[in-house]
């Protein structure tokens, strides 16, 4: 067999192909669904209530894009900021807003957060990059750790947060069961006083299955055992819309969204109300969003099917085990043996490009060198084919070399 | 005299009046000269080299909207990174940065940032938000005193920068002589090392006469003096196009903006590509910014006249000197006798709200209580003659009190 994927390798290599999939980035046709974001302002700048959407002001955004945004994460508007284009700036800002806070508390301390991995390698690097440690913890079947995780914040003061993608989450797929949801509302009341948890709902309208089970209100539960003042939300549009001008969206507590917003101000005088209008005229409800994202599933519930297909011959060689998701951008690909770096090296000599080794865990070190991230929705299905097709090569080669 | 002024502002405090001369806000027929910006993408996302501005990626901007930034503020579009709708926002992010890196060579050290006074607040509010500094320094008819200002970064290593706005200053309308500028441009080889120039051309192509003196590049004089890493440039389009949905240009030299890049990337994928697109059809050269930029001036110009009409009476009686502005948003009144605070007190009773006395000065303390900034551009005729007749009452009663 070594010698027919040898061959088959070297067929790849002189092919010359360039293929990427490395980032949840939609694909053409899925912007396409958006086009008509350009005709929602025909002349008309003002919102409902009489705001001139071209001028400055309103930090919190128009009560439209708010409304969006509550629908999006199944709370009120009034908990919510509706922003500029990227949720991951708002995350930023609101942790540095944070880590502000604690350092006032404790100057000399340095502060660590739990991150689930696999995980989301911006989420990391934000960390990294603010100096907060990152302490792992992996899933279960209904998503993270808890176990371990009650465990870790009863024991350690200076872990003053946790980052969740509870719904398809990035990488793995996993939505949390209601009793996740659950004991997560319940953690900031067992952790140091000023506990926060990063609730990134990212995929939270991205269902591959139109029948896929709904995320529990988070928010709905910290309101009974009195920790919403530790819960942030954060979505986007750059998921639903376009990937680079979309809608963010941050939902807080009155008293923290008063006091995010105050934050803010010294930095800014308001977000872009105009492209908040377009948003907020084109997805004016739950069943605009609904029948948008019925669109988006069109294109890549294909997509994500063939990724299956392609992989099966791994299973059937014992060779890797991945993530069926319900929904999201990723597929969740685990080696039987330790060789994530010699995959993505040789697939990338062969000129398909796949997220770096490593890139799901905190400071880019998988422990195992075992996790691969596979993003599909950008390549065309013939590219796609191609790509996975290298893939598996790859991998059967690299776990021959290893043996 | 009291009872003909008490009399009168007896009547503009029956009248009910609710105008407002705070804040540099374009009016709405300003507003109307870009609402062609919702027409300029017509189905075509592409830009010249095949960019899709709806994805993601991309953090100095795309090519097009580089140039329009390059054009702005008279340098290279290699050194422009075109942003989001907020210069603010980006001159915050940028002396975040510049903060950790001085910092980092001396922790436990505070920082002094050099303020020309009478200047612009939220300047000011950044540094206070950020812990920075400061400390003020005046004008002469050229521009800031830099006699003083040399003699300051000679002495203490520790002034790490200083904000200017060069071009029809906000609030005091000067433009920078060519002899300030060159001063400027070598102030950094007095100073501390890692000394920078906040250079706000916020006004760069805001001209109320046609032949207003240009502003001299200090691009080009700190490139022969070797401090083009000390300068950092800064503009938007926040008054030629939409307040609140603009785009926002910083220019520095090459390994700087490869430096801010950098630290941007952990906290955004890349700023709304769309609107730039946008924002480079509509203006596409400086032919089209000059066109736009005199029908701005059309309606600008007969306000600002107004505030000179209309505050002559206070010149005749001796109670204050202002501003002739030659472009920008504002007319900086001087009073006489130490009274901001009460005028504004007595106006804003009246239903007349100015910026807050203070505003213009570090810590929101104007050490002479003289000074007022008046913003005439929002307000129509109608409302800008009874403001500043309201305004002028106030001051002469305020006067009369005091005496």
């Amino acid at each position: 067999m070594t010698t027919s994927i040898d061959a088959q390798y070297q067929q790849y290599l002189n092919a010359g192909l360039t293929l990427d999939l490395t980032r949840g980035k939609p694909c053409s046709d899925q912007l396409d669904l958006s086009d008509t974001l350009e005709d929602m302002i025909g002349g008309n700048f003002k919102t409902a209530d009489g705001i001139d959407v071209r001028n400055y002001g309103g930090l919190l955004g128009i009560p439209e894009a708010r409304a969006l945004g509550g629908a999006l994460l199944d709370v009120d508007p009034k908990y919510i900021m509706a922003g500029g284009n990227s949720s991951l700036t708002l995350m930023y800002q609101f942790l540095v807003w944070r880590l502000k806070a604690w350092q006032a508390d404790d100057p000399a301390q340095t502060f660590k957060f739990i991150c689930v991995v696999p995980g989301y390698d911006r989420h990391f690097t934000i960390c990294e990059h603010l100096g907060i440690e990152m302490v792992s913890v992996g899933f279960d079947s209904n998503g993270p750790n808890l176990t371990d995780i009650e465990a870790l914040v009863r024991q350690d003061q200076t872990i003053k947060g946790i980052w969740c993608v509870p719904k398809h989450s990035n990488p793995t797929g996993h939505t949390y069961s209601d009793e996740t949801v659950a004991r997560l509302a319940n953690l900031p009341s067992l952790a140091s006083k000023d506990f926060i948890l990063m609730w990134d709902n990212a995929y939270a309208a991205h269902d591959l299955d139109p029948q896929a089970r709904p995320l529990s209100n988070i928010m709905a539960y910290a309101q009974a055992v009195q920790t919403a003042d530790h819960i942030a939300l954060f979505a986007s549009t750059s998921k639903i819309t376009f990937a680079g001008a979309g809608l963010a969206f941050c939902g807080l507590s009155e008293p923290m969204l008063k006091g995010f917003e105050t934050f803010l101000t010294p930095q800014m005088i308001g977000f872009d109300k105009v492209n908040q209008l377009r948003h907020a005229r084109l997805l004016s409800g739950k069943d605009d969003i609904a029948k948008h994202m019925a669109a988006h599933r069109t294109i890549l519930e294909p997509k994500f099917r063939r990724v299956q297909e392609k992989l099966r011959p791994l299973a059937d060689a014992g060779l890797a085990t991945w993530s069926q998701p319900g929904g999201g951008y990723f597929v969740s690909l685990d080696l039987k043996i330790a060789s994530a770096t010699r995959v993505i090296a040789l697939a990338d000599a062969a000129g398909v490009k796949l997220t770096p080794a490593g890139a799901t865990f905190p400071y880019g070190r998988d422990p195992e060198d075992k996790n691969i991230r596979i993003a599909p929705s950008f390549p065309d299905m013939i590219a796609l084919d191609q790509a996975l097709d290298v893939l598996v090569c790859c991998i059967v080669k690299a776990s021959e070399i290893n043996h």
